[in-house]
């Protein structure tokens, strides 16, 4: 594969969404944002309606003005076939079902229409990229560029190679993220969840076992994050975090806690399944304070603290 | 003991502090902010030079104009002896080291001099409070108060009580420390690591495995918290986040999550040691890109940036 030329994929190139599902619809508001066409398919015809609408409250919601919003509107297109879609596209994003089959059969079919140069990248969040692209020609082209959802919004992709991705390929996807306003990780092996979601899990395993034992009441272990741990991990990652509590960095809290974190490690309970007493307690709790016919109003709200969240962090950070 | 009554303690009323560490100190900064007289008594009398500095650049980052700040540090005093401090406080707050036996002897020594209906509160981390006063003869009294450090910018304070403790003592506890403008939330059995540090392990413990192994860089797995999960934890706790990532809500996303959540904690490795691998890879890349002598000045950036932050959510909460 020919490497592309760096400007020919900066601004105005076309970009291909396979899928229009919240995460697929997301990206498509990305990529035009920031200054790309973009082709949207869709197995199912029905969702080219709402498509458009959701992409423009999306752009509306990330803090562009009307006028930006109807210039970059006017770039995105839903076309009626997967061809359609990658013809002259420099970047496929695809957004399926996470089914390792599925997945297979759109990137036997992606890797045929699709210019050569073009990079296949994935969404799934669960299957190594490997499993789907073993037996496709192009699969040098092929990774997996994973959002933390929904991507107009949160900055971070998980980017991870399969065995077969040549090393340009995977170095044009990252900046091609960055340029796009993204903030890529490497993930340098495919591992079960890739990153985030262990780091996630790690901490909600453990929520849910405090819950089931009755040590704490799900709305205050809420206020342990909201009004504790993640008012530093708002912008600072838990590693930093650690280097500025300690006057002598890391280096001496690494000295001073890695034995009691050791210990404290052996006591917690991340493999458990969650059980029937904690989700109930949730469920019960949550729509005690949150009917569910409000849960779209209150994910509006979220949505616009996070762009004013980011704006905040952005302009203290430089 | 008797109840005391609510306008006693809601202002203006006497505070002891007992070390005056970081701890103590920000504790200090936030009972006189909180409208209270201070008292701190510390050991080692060299303390009492700096601590008053100390707790007016606290108020200030947290946002009070100059002459509140004067008005707020004429109400600290740095006294000499543990029995000056405790007289007349509606309120004492241990700060000594974590060790069961110093803790023990101060809180004989409190008990003996604090005003029978004064509340005793340890800012323990690690020990459960039933280990150091047991043989007090006030320790239905006793409880702890367990700040996330720094207290006057992190509004979080777990609160756990001992064997002992009366109910009333406790209510009156969260009801205080509420007035106060913290965030108490009620740690209802004695267990190590009480929630958020068990939360906090649970996640860290992963990322250094995950770090040890080579799968990410120190500095991509911050970015998968500071740009990525923590931009909903600064606002959202991890259970409303669910609730939040699934049209039906929490009982949606459980029915369709729970057992790749089980699978995943399955797979997770949060009771190993952390590596030497991987704290030096830490270590060389926050002083890469942070001189060790830096440090103090990116701890007062994260202080304001906190500050901020609250400012932000608080305004966009209400």
């Amino acid at each position: 594969m020919s490497a592309v030329d760096d400007t020919q994929q900066k601004r105005s190139a076309t970009i291909a969404v396979i899928g229009s599902g919240t995460v697929g619809r997301s990206w498509a508001a990305c990529f035009v944002r920031g200054g790309h066409h973009v082709r949207i398919y869709d197995v199912d015809a029905d969702h080219a309606v709402t498509t458009i609408a959701w992409v423009r409250d999306a752009l509306r919601t990330s803090g562009l003005s009307d006028t930006e919003v109807d210039s970059c509107a006017a770039r995105v297109h839903v076309v009626p076939t997967l061809e359609a879609a990658v013809n002259d596209a420099i970047w496929v994003q695809e957004n399926v079902p996470e089914d390792t089959l599925i997945k297979s059969q759109i990137f036997q079919a992606l890797d045929k229409a699709a210019n050569r140069q073009a990079i296949l990248a994935s969404s799934t969040s669960a299957i190594p990229a490997s499993q789907f692209v073993s037996s496709i020609a192009g699969r040098n082209r092929c990774l997996v560029a994973h959002p933390i959802n929904p991507p107009h919004l949160i900055p971070l992709v998980e980017v991870l190679a399969t065995h077969w991705t040549d090393e340009r390929v995977l170095a044009r996807a990252l900046k091609f993220l960055r340029d796009l306003g993204q903030e890529p990780v490497l993930i340098r092996r495919e591992i079960q969840g890739f990153v985030s979601n262990r780091l996630q899990a790690a901490l909600i395993n453990e929520a849910m076992s405090l819950i089931g034992k009755g040590i704490i009441s799900p709305a205050d272990l809420d206020l342990c994050v909201s009004r504790g741990l993640g008012l530093r991990w708002a912008f600072l990652g838990p590693l930093e975090t650690m280097d500025l509590n300690a006057a002598d960095g890391f280096e001496g809290y690494a000295r001073r806690f890695k034995n009691s974190y050791f210990e404290l490690g052996k006591d917690l309970n991340v493999d458990r399944r969650w059980t029937k007493s904690a989700t109930d307690q949730i469920a019960q709790w949550r729509r005690s304070i949150l009917p569910a016919r409000e849960i779209g109003k209150r994910q509006i709200w979220r949505d616009h603290l996070i762009v004013k969240l980011r704006r905040l962090i952005d302009s203290s950070t430089r």
